[in-house]
């Protein structure tokens, strides 16, 4: 039997599951198959998430999942059964993969997020081979779309300038988008596009197996270049719709299906697979799962002859973690309180990496004594992105996603828009990464409107997996890093001030994410975070002979939302005030608006006290207020 | 006098105003310092907002500002004292350049909006030269970090796309990032790169003006292609940190300043300029105006001689609109309602343009007559910018801030995400842009958890100045049309169903942003919106006989709590519930969280009833539940 019938019979399963479901995307199953048929069956070494040393294979067009579906499900990853249930409520089988299905190792779907997944994977690598020879290839298919969109290019500049040899991008260039050719979005000369970004270029008919094969040969030889392949594909191959964009999101009927299978001679039953296209499959996993053996065999032999690395490797991904108090330091920011707390974790803990957006000067995220890393230096731990946050966040994510490394991101708060579909997608598959944010309310920069943040804490808090935490000192930042490290994956945001805020006694309560930080005899107690503590506890001080309140530091308010209730309960003593430069809208479950002092408008240029006048943010006009309230 | 003394003195007074800010950005003032000079004194022929012929300039590395404050001061755009303000409290000279400021043409400071905001004003030139003769160059200039950001090279691919020839890309390549040298993070070869995307290439030595005058002579001559001027620059340049990162934010002293000044012959007052300089600016300003002012005449003359041109110019910006009843409609999705209103308005409303991220087929956001904007249809009204979310937002944007047009933007509301800066500064900018976005709930689409909205709705409502909006049929949508042409300039996010949803009863208070649809009996309020509002109305079905309850439409909270507060309380009848598929934060206030049906975790995939039955959003369920609570 050849190799044509098989990959045809595996399009054609795609194209029945779409229609089975009632819904999918037909035109890049018939666009990518042969190139996704060539690669699974002649090179990529698959296996399950527990196995390092296998290749990843990120599919960044993640419409195309249907096609991917059957390869998968024809080598036994699951069921075939499993297709029936595709895009169905409780199927295995989603509408864009997701990594809880087997083979499946990034989520995808939002155009751009898995090339820059993909090249996170491939750096990952270079470091777990640079330390440990734990290596492989990072295999990542894009449509057009990636290929426009910001984040897959951002994240390609990056696959250049760190010379990631065994990263190979399998471009199905089919030419259309939903909308039309691709000619009435682009004219881009794709080829001198991924030269500039220093990309070894091949280019090869996507639709010719033996030549497909030949191309991924000579990628995978490239020895100082990523490599991309451009193979030049039909969308809706072999349908009546073959070559337009209506072919995109079709859904064919099943004698459509007929037709098609007739005119490429395949005979199969609905649903499944013949005997031989199983038989053959079943070879190819065979053959699969020896070569991942040999690598793993390999592997060992390697630690085996080197025990020092062999005992790095083992210990390298505990990252149990004890708070440690920090005592006697100078009033200093949070964000010089996490560099500090971030390089003293990092003595311990080894699978720590930074990235940063061009501003860990400002950020201070990074590892002092950790180096660059950099195309000459795979061991150096601070990876710098450029002006690049909405990568850096998706890369952080690749990363996370191969196994090993904790990455910690770094910018101001007020980018954190430029990064939020990364950051999505970190707690869409609970990925254990933190991001930094400085400059954390409206008051710590003269810089202007533009930089100030205002909506971001509470857009960061309002997606679903997230710990948003906002410490207001170095101890209540070292309890952050206990709740990433020690407990469940999860990502974090990490939002830190620039203004300098003085040390807080240390409590054995931080680590609940919110505590009584002041203990006063009336029923009034004030929530506040971060660079607002100070504020709170000037009106604490303002109010003193009146009244005698409670403080209560929220360093996380998702963290505060887990608590037991009746814990809970016992930090919301009386009348609720909350403090915060945010709008605070989740603080409207514990209080009424007229008790919350927060920010909802944009800043202005001008200095910490002009801006506190003005927005009357100081503990004066809201220890006026509250009397007012109270009275 | 020569010219090389005036520029130095100019970036001299951008020094000192940092100096005396205290904060700033010296590095760049430094490297632009000529390259702005020779536009401003040569080319660009500038003028207030009010005038539509000048030409457009947007600084995209808007942290270089100190120098062009100066260069605007010198042209007496402002008073020469406002530079001893600049970056304080109340000053006109904000920290990043605000469009307050006479001679500022876009806020600028997150970097890579700057240039899409200009794409999008030389897209609003063409149109505007096709129709009316009404033409002008856009000059951009950008630093290395606008061309690492994703959202500037989505607008460069884009302005390649439509050969856009009267846009001049002024690329101040310094090679230096905040954080070192570019090399760092980047080793695209940026030629190269700008070929590819369907650039004119130049390359000129920023500090010559000469040269620097024949390279702008040259671009402006471009018949076919964007131009740009790869000027190579020092950052730092004639200070002690010439060609160091360390440049970029530094403060110098005034003694430092001091030595810079003897270095470059420099004799003028403190944050003054000599009389040469002044006298040599004024005569700049004079000759700009003298040249816009022959543009005005040949404008003018030209319309005179077209009077059906000059007819519809002089009513092109006039949208007023009266808001028109649709009837009789079946049961339709409300991005189908909306693509029936936006056609029907742009029958009479001529300055609509639509903006879709390759999902007008699917968004329905397209005016039907308008043609398809191109290089070769400068009339078409819709306009494919591809799978670049980021740079439509920037780009719609830019053709709001030329002045003529309303931009109306579409994609996926789970993809507001990849354009959340440039939404932001819409706010920030209070433009009247529309962002429209379909697939409104968790319900709308089996594509699985990545395509399911679920924090976005809220994340949009958290924005200042912004107007969401989430109507439940075709004149509620009619209604959002209303506010958007008429009212204040503003920018509003139109949420719209997938799913068919029933006409609703037309009711004269829809204007108001929130109205009681359904009328009760007893003081029990139920507050829903959009794809809800039937969910709504079943409830209170299954309550009848029990409870008759009220039921308010709301359409927009934003509207709904700007209404006057009489108005509103009487909409807020007794016990509050809300029903809405998002995390209803904002409706904390009107009612605790146990009345709040909402959708706060990831959706799943599946079909609309089985995820229904999953989140227990039925009407069943939820009357159910509000019956348990009012026992």
């Amino acid at each position: 039997m050849k190799d044509i019938d098989i990959s045809n019979e595996l399009k054609i399963l795609g194209l029945e599951a779409i229609s089975n479901a009632g819904s999918g995307h037909s035109g890049s199953v018939m666009s990518a198959g042969d190139i996704l048929f060539t690669l699974y069956t002649r090179h990529l070494i698959s296996g399950l998430k527990d196995e390092p040393l296998r290749d990843r294979f990120v599919l960044s067009n993640g419409h195309a999942c249907a096609g991917l579906y059957a390869i998968l499900a024809s080598l036994n990853f699951f069921s075939l059964d499993e297709l029936k249930h595709f895009r169905s409520f409780g199927g295995l089988l989603t509408g864009h993969p997701e990594i809880d299905i087997p083979g499946i190792d990034s989520a995808t779907g939002p155009l751009g997020q898995g090339v820059a997944n993909a090249v996170g994977m491939a750096i990952a690598e270079t470091i777990m081979n640079a330390r440990f020879h734990l290596s492989h290839y990072t295999y990542c298919m894009v449509g057009d779309g990636c290929l426009e969109e910001g984040v897959g290019l951002e994240a390609l500049s990056i696959a250049g300038l760190y010379k990631l040899n065994k990263f190979i991008l399998l471009y199905d260039k089919n030419d259309v988008t939903l909308d039309g050719n691709l000619n009435k979005s682009s004219i881009d000369d794709m080829k001198l596009k991924f030269k500039s970004m220093g990309f070894n270029v091949l280019e090869c008919d996507g639709h010719n197996k033996k030549k497909i094969d030949r191309a991924i040969d000579k990628a995978k030889s490239s020895k100082d270049k990523p490599t991309v392949i451009i193979f030049k594909t039909i969308i809706g191959k072999d349908t009546p719709l073959a070559g337009s964009n209506l072919s995109h999101g079709k859904v064919f009927k099943l004698d459509e299906i007929d037709s098609i299978k007739k005119k490429l001679n395949v005979e199969k039953p609905f649903l499944n697979l013949s005997v031989e296209a199983k038989e053959y499959m079943s070879l190819v996993r065979k053959f699969n799962d020896e070569k991942l053996s040999i690598r793993k065999k390999n592997f060992e032999n390697f630690l085996k002859n080197n025990k020092n690395i062999e005992k790095n490797y083992k210990n390298f991904t505990k990252n149990a973690l004890k708070i440690k108090n920090f005592k006697n330091l100078d009033k200093i920011s949070t964000r010089e309180a996490n560099g500090i707390v971030l390089n003293e974790i990092a003595k311990n803990v080894e699978n720590l990496l930074t990235l940063s957006a061009d501003l860990s000067s400002s950020t201070k995220v990074k590892i002092e004594n950790g180096g660059e890393y950099s195309a000459t230096n795979r061991l150096g731990k601070n990876i710098a992105v450029g002006i690049r946050e909405h990568a850096m966040g998706a890369i952080a994510n690749g990363i996370a996603l191969h196994g090993e490394f904790v990455p910690i991101c770094s910018t101001f708060l007020t980018f954190s828009n430029y990064m939020m579909p990364a950051i999505r997608m970190a707690s869409i598959m609970k990925l254990r990464v933190l991001f930094t944010f400085t400059h954390s309310s409206i008051f710590d920069t003269p810089d202007g409107v533009t930089h100030l943040p205002v909506e971001q804490l509470d857009q960061l808090r309002l997606i679903p997996n997230m710990i948003v935490a906002r410490p207001a000192d170095i101890n209540e930042c070292a309890v952050c890093y206990n709740w990433l490290l020690n407990e469940e994956s999860k990502p974090m945001c990490l939002v830190l001030s620039r203004g300098n805020l003085p040390p807080l006694n240390i409590n054995e309560n931080m680590i609940d994410g919110a505590y009584l930080l002041k203990q006063g005899k009336d029923k009034i107690t004030i929530l506040s975070s971060g660079s607002e503590i100070q504020i709170a506890l000037d009106v604490a001080d303002a109010l003193k002979g009146k009244y005698d309140v409670n403080i209560v530091s929220v360093i996380s308010i998702e963290k505060f939302e887990q608590m037991e209730k009746s814990k809970r309960s016992k930090l919301l003593k009386g009348e609720i005030f909350v403090i915060e430069s945010s709008p605070c809208v989740k603080y409207l479950k514990y209080t009424s608006e007229n008790h919350i002092f927060n920010v909802r408008d944009f800043g202005v240029t001008g200095d910490e006290t002009s801006l506190k006048n003005h927005f009357g943010f100081t503990s004066e006009n809201i220890s006026k207020k509250i009397l007012k309230i109270l009275k």
